[in-house]
């Protein structure tokens, strides 16, 4: 694609999020102008904040509205932990998960990378370069479940994760696509299948049936448990991981943990089939203890917007944003800079 | 307790489960005899080796035998990941986890600790020394759950969990009761209850009830993606956490990377009510490829059976045991030496 310009919904949301989206703007802009595109971004008002003021999480029209756009870049929502006032985990449910389902982002894409300097928890960190591929639309994801007798001694409480070969498969077959585009073509499947053997079958089947339609991708299995030690004794071994909702949420978190922290990891919810706009977010959350103060690291919210251009098209431009961000980090020696300040330096670099 | 005898099971199942379990006998055997104990095994013969030769998992006569005995101490089980004549989870599912519900196994004991020189895979460890009490009958172990249209584009996958609260309510009480007797007097609740709403709320609701009995502990949460990142940044923080059936499998083989591999790592499946007997096995699986060499490090098995003495009240015995392990631990300098030589210095040092 190379339209002259770029129809961009911008959700800020709470915390630090306005504050990096704002520097993810800046360099994003900088990086399509070169090309000759203009970002044409529209800014929505959501989030824990717009909940307390106004009691909406995601109108309908609001959400026809993002509808129309060519991609969302998503900054952070959710209120201070202490924070009573907001029933606990419905901006998450009513609003970010309701934006992946509703616009069918079944491919949730997080890259992890050790950058040269950037201070891995690792003793011997070695070269980690992989990509996450987490299915974004079902799984323990969906919802489903119940309490009965709540409050009482006997209260149950359900939870169902629902697995579907559309689902599966799609998310499988784009993992193997990615996998055949890059240097060691290997994919591994992590789940938990010799206990949850339902699910773990559909995935495990799905893998070996997909895995015939590209012959030069190898793959293998890791249990989710397995996985999680072979991330911090042995992180070099992953290329490209496909796992389902809950597994993925919990090893890219330990994935950003072992790379330098959750400041620079990047995510894209994407829908493959281009049936609505995909969404950028970076995985760190609204971190409210350090809101307002200009301390954020804008560096995952910069790289997320470089996975938006990739998805849209500008391969050069994200391939130059990520350039300059590698610049940086590279440089970095651990004096505090500001969050523009690292923001104007990325944008410099460009 | 301070019986003369300890009637014990010992299911030493495949792989390096009967090397590892051989020595963590000497031990016990050892350790007991100074107090005028007499151990008293009884070996059983079961898991994938045994199922090839009789297809049987665990047979109800056998099962009503175990239940006889004071504590069961259990190796590993599984076959060769290549094996394909063994149905995959056959045996986790039908001999481990029927043993873990059968007995009622409320809570699986996973204790974390670095041991001064044991290399952990982080740059900068600290000190590491928490317990994981995991849920050990319920949650999506359950094996709730089925498939529809199996094989077909039209395949639906579910697993469903389940929670109740007369299940979470026993382990989490069990946890601050844990807590109330460590120096630091400290619960981390860890769950993801902004998306498992109900399980979530279940386990969030307990946990505040449970907290009203122990005005001494204090107690957080934590979302099971968060906790994994404090797992590599600041295990420190950690002093009891408290989890389900599955995120407790997830934290706790991440938690035996980072305090030196899961040769180290041994957990109790305990019914605190005594209506059956508990069972002890270290946390590691049976590791084929090493198996009949005298490779493996039956340190794991060791310290389990000390968490088995532990149990019965032998809790002497359990230190001594204990201390020999650390001693030979803080000794080690990377040379190999065999699973009997790592037993034969231990028993030595009690
Ligand atoms: C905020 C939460 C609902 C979300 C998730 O669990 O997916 C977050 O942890 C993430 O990984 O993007
Ligand atoms: C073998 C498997 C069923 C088991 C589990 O998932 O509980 C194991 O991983 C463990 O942690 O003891």
């Amino acid at each position: 694609m190379s339209a002259s310009s770029i129809d961009l919904a911008v959700i800020p949301g709470d915390g630090i999020g306005p504050e990096v989206i704002a520097e993810a703007l800046k360099v994003l802009e900088k990086a399509v102008a070169a090309e000759g595109v203009e970002l044409k971004p529209t800014h929505y008002e959501l989030g824990a904040e717009h909940w307390l003021a106004t009691g909406e999480t995601l109108p309908d029209a609001v959400l026809a509205d993002l509808k129309t756009r060519d991609a969302i870049l998503f900054g952070a929502v959710g209120a201070a932990p202490g924070d009573t006032r907001i029933p606990s985990g419905i901006i998450e449910r009513e609003l970010l998960l309701k934006l992946r389902f509703s616009l069918d982002h079944y491919v949730n894409l997080r890259p992890s990378r050790l950058y040269g300097t950037v201070g891995s928890p690792l003793a011997n960190p070695g070269t980690i370069d992989f990509i996450v591929v987490r299915e974004g639309t079902e799984g323990p994801y969906v919802g489903n479940g119940g309490t009965l007798r709540a409050g009482t001694p006997h209260e149950v409480a359900t939870e169902v994760s629902l697995n579907t070969a559309h689902g599966v498969e799609r998310v499988v077959r784009d993992a193997f696509r990615r996998a055949s585009l890059r240097e060691r073509k290997h994919v591994t499947l992590v789940h938990k299948h010799n206990v949850l053997v339902f699910a773990g079958h559909l995935w495990k089947r799905t893998v070996e049936a997909v895995a015939q339609e590209f012959p030069g991708v190898t793959h293998d299995y890791l249990h989710v448990d397995a996985a999680t030690i072979f991330m911090v004794t042995d992180p070099s071994r992953f290329d490209v991981i496909v796992t389902d909702n809950l597994f993925g949420d919990i090893i890219t978190d330990l994935a950003a943990a072992v790379t330098g922290g959750i400041g620079l990891a990047a995510s894209g919810n994407i829908n493959m089939d281009r049936t609505a706009p995909s969404m950028f977010e970076p995985v760190h959350g609204s971190a409210p203890d350090i809101a307002g103060q200009g301390k954020a690291d804008p560096t995952a919210a910069i790289l997320s917007a470089a996975l938006l251009l990739d998805h849209l098209g500008y391969t050069d431009a994200a391939r130059r944003i990520e350039g300059a961000v590698v610049a940086d980090v590279e440089k970095r020696d651990g004096t505090a800079r500001s969050t523009s300040a690292v923001g104007d330096a990325i944008a410099a670099g460009l």
